[in-house]
């Protein structure tokens, strides 16, 4: 095969772009890993049965060991002749209970889950109660105090708008642009379930774990509405609280 | 050690009743066996080191592999000498995170989680949707096609009553008086969820779960209502449908 041949795409291959929605407990994360099982990689198994060839999918959002997905989208490059139409329900076949395909659709060869993605919305579950409850344990953030959501509420506003959010990257990442645009946030209880929404147009490695860490302390009473503000414009990641626990985020939505 | 001393409550000795909320998913039920793990064995287990002796727990009901508890009810005799009040919070520590202790109290040296319960509430859960929940498969049963839950709940009314369960029996059950009391049953529905609830004096092995099995069909539209109350009076086991699936049960509450 030539060159040429090798950079064009395809005869009769489509670019397939596919919905997912996982429980990440006993997964070590989205990417595919050397020595421990990704989604990533067992999605690309499996569905390599189905289209009758290899393939290799993007990811629109990475998500660490644990953490789960309700709007997950991947997409890839298949000469497979399988109607989209029935793509969800052979993958349900072929793939584990904790992985589900909700959508599939043929999408332009110029589409890329990763690349294309315009904006997400990632949410963070907190259970508030005395008492640990056992069905939540992977699932949400068990706190036994009592959080004020209105002043965690009121606090989120401040990250509202395009910041420098290097106070809540992950510490010793690799150094990238730290500025990144937030279109909305919020904090909303219902009953012990607390719930953080975050839409933004990108996000840094744990900035909504270490969000969620520290506008807890503002919920615990230990940080005020205008020191949250001063930890974001401080830029400084030791001013922040720590990382809130996996099983409490999702990536909730991906926007194209 | 004379007879009659080992026959005699243990000087200091007390009763404790413990509430326990438990995820089944990773257990071979509460009951203790040769050669697999159950609730009954870990708990008893962990327990002997927070009473500092080895100890025997009587459960208010036995729940099957991957069935789950919201209010199982435990007693045990002990000459351990923790405050009643510190149990819950001390057995967080030593219990694995599906395992909750929710209540803890000192009752009467005659009182006995089986003997002395006076009824108890199993729930059953479906999750009704075209496309399976990642999260709900250990905690409900997935139905894919639409039931028709008003009829289902008018077709559990026949149940209420003094009755002979022989049709809902498990299938080559001991020989067991099959006459059981119903206090109350409905069926309600709230989006894609759907939730039976059970309230009776005592249940048959499997009864909840050969009921749901044969109501769904009552949902589906193939089996009427007048056909439902005439399954059960035909005391016939093979008159009536399949056993629903475990992980949608749930034992809610033991009353006393």
């Amino acid at each position: 095969m030539s060159e040429q041949q090798s950079e064009q795409p395809l005869r009769n291959s489509r670019n397939i772009k596919l919905t997912l929605a996982y429980d990440g407990t006993r997964y070590h994360g989205f990417q595919r890993q050397q020595n421990a099982l990704a989604i990533q990689e067992i999605v690309e198994t499996r569905l390599a049965f189905l289209f009758g060839h290899p393939l290799k999918i993007a990811g629109a959002g990475r998500t660490d060991t644990g953490v789960h997905a309700y709007g997950q989208v991947i997409s890839f490059t298949t000469t497979g002749s399988i109607p989209v139409g029935n793509i969800p329900r052979a993958a349900r076949g072929l793939l584990p209970d904790d992985i589900v395909v909700l959508q599939a659709e043929e999408v332009d060869a110029g589409f890329h889950a990763r690349f294309s993605a315009q904006s997400k919305i990632y949410e963070y579950r907190i259970h508030q109660s005395p008492v640990a409850d056992p069905f939540l344990r992977n699932y949400s953030w068990h706190i036994g105090q009592t959080l004020d959501s209105e002043q965690m509420h009121i606090a989120v506003q401040a990250i509202v708008g395009t910041h420098d959010f290097s106070a809540f990257r992950a510490s010793g990442s690799a150094p990238v642009n730290p500025v990144r645009t937030i279109l909305a946030a919020s904090c909303t209880q219902s009953g012990t379930q607390i719930q953080f929404s975050f839409w933004g147009t990108g996000f840094l490695y744990h900035m909504v774990r270490n969000l969620v860490g520290t506008l807890v302390n503002v919920g615990r009473g230990k940080l005020t509405v205008e020191q949250f503000s001063a930890v974001l414009q401080s830029c400084d990641r030791h001013q922040a609280g720590a990382t809130a626990p996996p099983q409490g985020l999702y990536l909730k939505e991906v926007h194209y």
